[in-house]
C-alpha cells in the first residue's frame, strides 16, 4: 500500500520536491459533497512559507482538479488534485547529491532505490508532498463540518513557549470553549490560542541566526465525533491516526490524551468516570484522548504530535559521502525552514481529516458523508 | 482490515476474554520456517500471570496449532493457532454488565455493537487475545533471530524507578552492549536491565494495597535490521509499528528514538551525524531510533511506549449504568492487574516481531524469511 | 492478503486435508445476526459425499464456533469456525507424495513452497477447505435472507445433461420463477431445477466405471439485489465475484449472463432495453446478468461456471517424480470425486453470500445487515 | 480499493472521458526500471482509434509523466502519468443525460451516485479511462520483456471469423511458434495472426451500416513465467487476473485454457501430464492454461474474454428517463465503435502486465524487476 492509507476513503500521493508536480488521488469519497475552490487555496496559503521563519522557496501552489469534481461537486469517482512544481532550483542539490544529510532519508533512499530515486530536494520524501495532502484534506474537512465535526491543530510549545493544553478542557463544561478555540486557530495564520505569535518567532529566529534549527509539540483536537466509530485491534482510532501522522517527515512520537503523562498517574487520577449529561454518556475528565479501547467515546479526540528540529540546518556537518564511501563535511546551502511547527499544523488538520472520512465511510457507509 | 494487520504477512485475531478460545492467523510466513513448540510455550509463560503484581486468573494457555507447520516447520500456508480459555469466571460481570467501567471500552462496545457484543471480561477487547499474539509471535522471533534480528522490551519506568534508557546506548560502540542487554531482558521474568525488580514490585503493590493500579512506561528495541527497509510515506517503518502498538490495550503514546524530547532540541543537537565505520555507514548518535524518512538506517531501532494504569481498579468509581441511562457507583469485583507493564512487554516485542516479518517480506520477498 | 477476501467483511480460510482442522474467520459482519446451528449444518451436509458419485471419504463435519456468536447471535467481533478434520488416511499419500499428479497443484506447491508444504490429500490446496466457506456461508446466507436476497447454483450442465437456464428467465414477469427455482435447488440434494438427478448421476457413474470422471458447468442466480452495488472499475460486481470463484479448485471459467455468447451477438441483440415496471426501472431482457459497467441495476445477477473434470483418477496416467527428476507412471489410490458439479454449488453460493456481505457493507456501512 | 488494484504493485485510475484528463497511479514499482517514451506513444497509438471501424473521437493521446521518472527510469516513487483530454464534444451527451443508454452505466450510475456523477460520455465508466492503463502497461511490459516475459493479445473471434487458438499450442513443442505469434500480434495494428484483417473489418463495418455493433472474443497468452506465481486461495493468478479483466467494460467471460470447454471433456482428456523435458517440468498438453491451484506451471500462461457488442449503437432503442421516471425511447448520436476487439486487445495485455509485475513482486520482492 506504500504510497496510499485508507480502506474505504483511501488517499494516494505522488511527486517529488522538484519534478513537475506533487499530487493526490483521493477515491471513495461520497458523491455530492461541496468542492469549495477557495478554501482549498486558503488552506494551501497557510501552508506556505511566508515569513522570515519559513523557508526561502515560493511556490505559488496553483493547484488543478484533474477528476471527480463536477458542478462544483465531488462526483464519486476518484478525485485527483495536483499542484505544479514552479520554484525549483535544482542546481542547489547537485553539488552534495552523494552526502548524506544527517536525519534526512539521503542515505536510506540511496540504500532502497539503488541510486535511481531522484535525490533533488529529498524527492518523493520532501515536505513538498504536504501540500497535496492540505488540497485534498481541504475538501475532507468541509465535508467533516458538514456533519458538526471540527478539527483543529495548534502549536503546543516551542522554543520552551507553551500554549494552553486542550487535555486542560477535558471536562464536559469546556467543550464549548475547546471548540470556539478551534476554530480560532484555524483562521490564524499563525496556529496558537494565546497571544504566543511573537515569542515562539523570537525563538525560532534565534536559532535561524545560529544557523541552527528547532523542534517542538503541536496539538489537534477533533470535537463532534460519534461515540463508536474505530475498532478494537488493528483499526482502533489511535492505530489509523498514528500511522498516517508518522508519515509526515519529522512527527517523531505521537500522545493521545495524557499520552505519556499517563507513565507517572493512578488508575484512579487516570479513569475517566463516566456520567450522564443531558441525557448522554459523557466523561468528567477526558484523560483518554476521547478514545476508550481504540474507539470514540464520544468526548474530543485530542493529540499530540512531537515534532523534530528541521534536519538541514546551515552549521557545517559532519556526514559521509555514500558513493565514495568516505567520511565529508557537510555545508548545506538550499532553503530551509527553521522551524516546521507553523506549517505542519495544517498538514496534520487535513490528514486527520481525511482519515476520519474513512473512518466514517467504514462506519456508516460511502454515503453517509454525502 | 479491522482484526488483521500486514501486506504479506498478516496476523488476524479472534476469541473473546469469556468464549472458547483466543487465537490468530497469521499468512504469508514463508515455507520452512522451524517451528521450535518449548519457545512458544516459553513465551506464553513470560505473558502470564504469575505473581502478586499480576491478576489471579491463571491460565494454562495450553495452545494448538491448527494448520500450517508440518515435520516440524511453517509449509507456507496460514497458521492457526489457538489458545482455550479455562480459568473462566464469567459470573464475575454479570452483576455490573450495564455499568460501564471507567476508560474501559464497555461504554463504546455497547454504542458501536449495540448491545450484542460478548461483555464478559471485556470480551474480544480483553488482553486475554494478546496471549494469540504471543504465540504467533514466537515464530516471528525466531525467524528473525535466523537473521540476526534481535528485538527486546524492558520496562524503563514504573512508579518513578527508572531503567537504563537504550536512547543512550546510540553510538555504535554501544552496539554490543545494546544486543547482550536485549537478550537478557528477553530471559528474565521481570524485563528489567538493571536490579529493579524488587523497587517496581513493590511500587506495584503499593498502588494495589490503595486498590489502585499504576502505569509505566515501556521501551523496545531491534538491533541487525540491515538499513532500506520502510517506506516513505504510509508505511514508514513508524507507521506500521505505530498502528500494530496502539492496538494493544493501555498503549496511548509512542516515540521513536528521542521522541517527545526532540520538542525541546536544536537540530545540530538532534542530527544524526554519519560517519563511515568498518565500511559500513553508521551514525554516532542515533535521536532518530534508527529511522530516516520513514525507513531503517541501520541503527538499532528504538521506541517507547506509554502504558496507562490498568483501568480496573478496586476502588470505588463513578459512572454511569447505560442500559437505564443513569450515573451508578461502580464497585469492580473481578481479578486484575495493578499494573501490566510487566506483561505487556512480551506482547509488543512479539508483535513486532510479526511486523518485521511483513516490512522484510514485503521488501525481500516472501521467501526472504526461509 | 492470499487467503484473505474482502474490503469490509473479510474471509480469512485456513486448514489442510489432512492436519488437525479447517476453518476460517470471518471479520466485519455486522452485530447481531442470529446464527442458526441447525442451518449451518445442513448446508455443511449439503457439500459432503453422500453416494455413489462422491468420494469415499466420510467426515462428520461437526464444526465448532470458537468466537464471534454470543447468545445465538454475532458479536461484531471475528467469527472463527473450524472443523475438525477426522476420516483421514495419510498413508495413502507417502508412497506418490513426489509424483506430481496431473492437473492438481504437487508440483507447483513442490516448486512455490520448497518441499516444506503438507503434501497430503493436497494440504491446503485441498477441497476439503471449502467446507469452512460453507460454514462460514451458511450465516451470510442467512444475513441476505433477512434482507430479501436469494442465492440459488444448480448444476446447469453435466454429461451433457442439460438443466433450466436461469438466462431464459430474464424478463421481469419471470422474476417470481427464478425465484422460486432458487429456493427449489437450495432445498434437494441434487441440486436441478428439472427431473435430472438420475440421469446426470448416470453419466458419472459412467465415467467412474472407466476409472475416470467428468467435468460440467454450473449456474448461479441472485434476486433481491438492489441497484447501485458494486464500483466501476476493480471492485466491479464481476471483479469481486470471479475473484472468489476462481478460489474454487476445479472452476477454470465464469461468465456473466450472456457471457461468451455475447462473441456471436449484436449490440441491437445483447442491450437490455429499460422499462418502467411498476415505477421501479426494470429491463426487458438480462444478458447482462443484472451487472451494468461493474454495477447491479435491480436485475437479478446469473453466472456460469466452468468445472473440470476432477484431476484424481484411477486410469494410469504419465507424470514426472518431481524428486528425482524423472519421467514416471501415475496410478493413483486414495478416495475421489469422478465428478464435483453436485457439491460445488452449495460451495459457491456459500462463497458469493460472503462477497455480497462485504460489498453490502462497503456501500451501505457495516451494521446495514444487522 | 475500488480504483485501485494489487497488493505491492498497486495501480490506481483516475479520470473521466470529458474531463481534463484521465491518468494513473502505478506505486511499488522497483527503481531503475528504463522508461522507454517511444514505447508508450507506441502502444497508445495501438489503443487510439484509427480506421472506419472505430470511433470518430480523434484524441492525440500526448501523455505528461508528473512522478517517479528521473533521467528516463523509475525512481521506486509513485509513477503518475496522464493523458488529458481534448477532442471533447460534451453537448452529444446533454440532451439524452436523463436516458439510460442500455447496457451502459448510465442508469446505475444515476443510482449510486444520486445524479452528481459526470454523466458526459460515460463519466468515469468510459472506455477512455483504457488510455491510462496502456500508457502504464507500457512501462509494465517492458519491464517484463525484460525478464524474458511475453504477453500477446489478439481477436480470437469476431463476427464468425476464428483466429488461430492458442490453445492449440500447448504442448511443449509448440513453446517457440507460440512466442513468435505473440511478437507478431505486438506489432500489428489489426492483431490476428493470420491474414483476417479485411475479414473481419467487412462484418464489423456491415454491422456499423444496419447501425448496430458486433461482439467477440480475445485470447491472451504469456510465456516466459516461472513456475510458483501465485496462491492457492483468493490470489489465485486465475483470481487477480480476472478481478483485473472484468474492470474492463463489455468484458463479460474470461476462461483459462480450455475453459469452459472442460464441462464436456473427461478428466484423462483434460489433465495434463508431466514430462521431463531438458531436465525441466513441462506438460504434455495445457489444457488448465499453465496454471494448477492457482499457480503458474511454468506453461504458457492463456486465456480467453468474451466481448460483448459496443453498447452505443445508432439504431433506435427502448429505453426509460430516469428523472422522469417514464419510458422514452432513444437514438444516439455521439461517436461510437460498431466493435471494441480491436482496441480492447492492448489495453488487456498491459493490464495483464501490471497484475503480472505485482505478482511477481510479491514473490520475489519489490527488488526482482529492476
Amino acid at each position: 500500500m506504500r504510497n496510499s492509507i485508507g480502506n474505504n476513503v483511501v488517499l494516494t500521493l505522488f511527486g517529488e520536491s522538484h519534478g513537475s508536480a506533487v499530487g493526490a488521488v483521493i477515491d471513495g469519497l461520497a458523491a455530492g459533497i461541496p468542492v469549495d475552490q477557495d478554501f482549498i487555496a486558503s488552506q494551501l496559503s497557510k501552508r506556505r512559507p511566508q515569513g522570515p521563519v519559513d523557508t526561502a522557496r515560493r511556490e505559488k501552489d496553483q493547484y488543478q482538479i484533474l477528476s471527480g469534481v463536477f458542478n462544483g461537486r465531488t462526483t464519486g469517482a476518484p478525485l485527483c488534485i495536483i499542484i505544479p512544481n514552479e520554484d525549483v532550483r535544482s542546481a542547489d542539490y547537485e553539488a552534495t547529491r552523494s552526502l548524506a544529510r544527517p536525519s534526512h532519508a539521503d542515505y536510506v533512499a540511496q540504500v532502497k532505490y539503488g541510486g535511481f530515486q531522484d535525490y533533488r530536494g529529498g524527492g518523493h520524501f520532501s515536505g513538498r508532498v504536504t501540500a497535496a495532502i492540505v488540497a485534498a484534506g481541504a475538501i475532507a474537512i468541509k465535508a467533516l463540518e458538514a456533519k458538526g465535526i471540527c478539527i483543529g491543530t495548534h502549536i503546543l510549545e516551542c522554543g520552551g513557549v507553551r500554549d494552553t493544553d486542550f487535555n486542560d478542557l477535558g471536562s464536559p463544561e469546556s467543550a464549548a470553549l475547546l471548540e470556539s478555540y478551534l476554530k480560532a486557530v484555524n483562521e490564524k495564520d499563525f496556529p496558537v490560542v494565546e497571544d504566543l505569535k511573537e515569542a515562539i518567532t523570537a525563538r525560532i529566529l534565534e536559532a535561524k541566526s545560529d544557523s541552527d534549527s528547532i523542534g517542538g509539540m503541536i496539538q489537534t483536537a477533533v470535537t463532534g465525533l460519534e461515540p463508536g466509530l474505530g475498532e478494537p485491534w488493528f483499526d482502533s482510532l489511535e492505530g489509523v491516526l498514528s500511522k498516517a501522522l508518522f508519515s509526515i517527515g519529522g512527527i517523531k512520537g505521537v500522545e493521545f490524551g495524557s499520552g505519556f503523562g499517563f507513565a507517572r498517574m493512578r488508575g484512579s487520577e487516570a479513569n475517566d468516570s463516566f456520567c450522564m449529561i443531558d441525557g448522554k454518556v459523557r466523561s468528567l475528565t477526558n484523560h483518554n484522548g476521547g478514545i476508550n479501547g481504540g474507539i470514540s467515546n464520544g468526548m474530543p479526540v485530542v493529540f499530540n504530535c512531537a515534532v523534530k528540529p528541521t534536519p538541514s540546518i546551515a552549521k557545517e556537518q559532519r556526514t559521509v559521502d555514500f558513493l565514495k564511501g568516505q567520511d565529508a563535511p557537510l555545508c548545506l546551502k538550499g532553503r530551509h525552514d527553521p522551524a516546521i511547527v507553523r506549517r505542519i499544523c495544517i498538514v496534520v488538520s487535513s490528514l486527520v481529516a481525511i482519515v476520519l472520512c474513512d473512518v466514517l465511510a467504514t462506519s456508516r457507509g460511502t454515503d453517509y458523508l454525502k
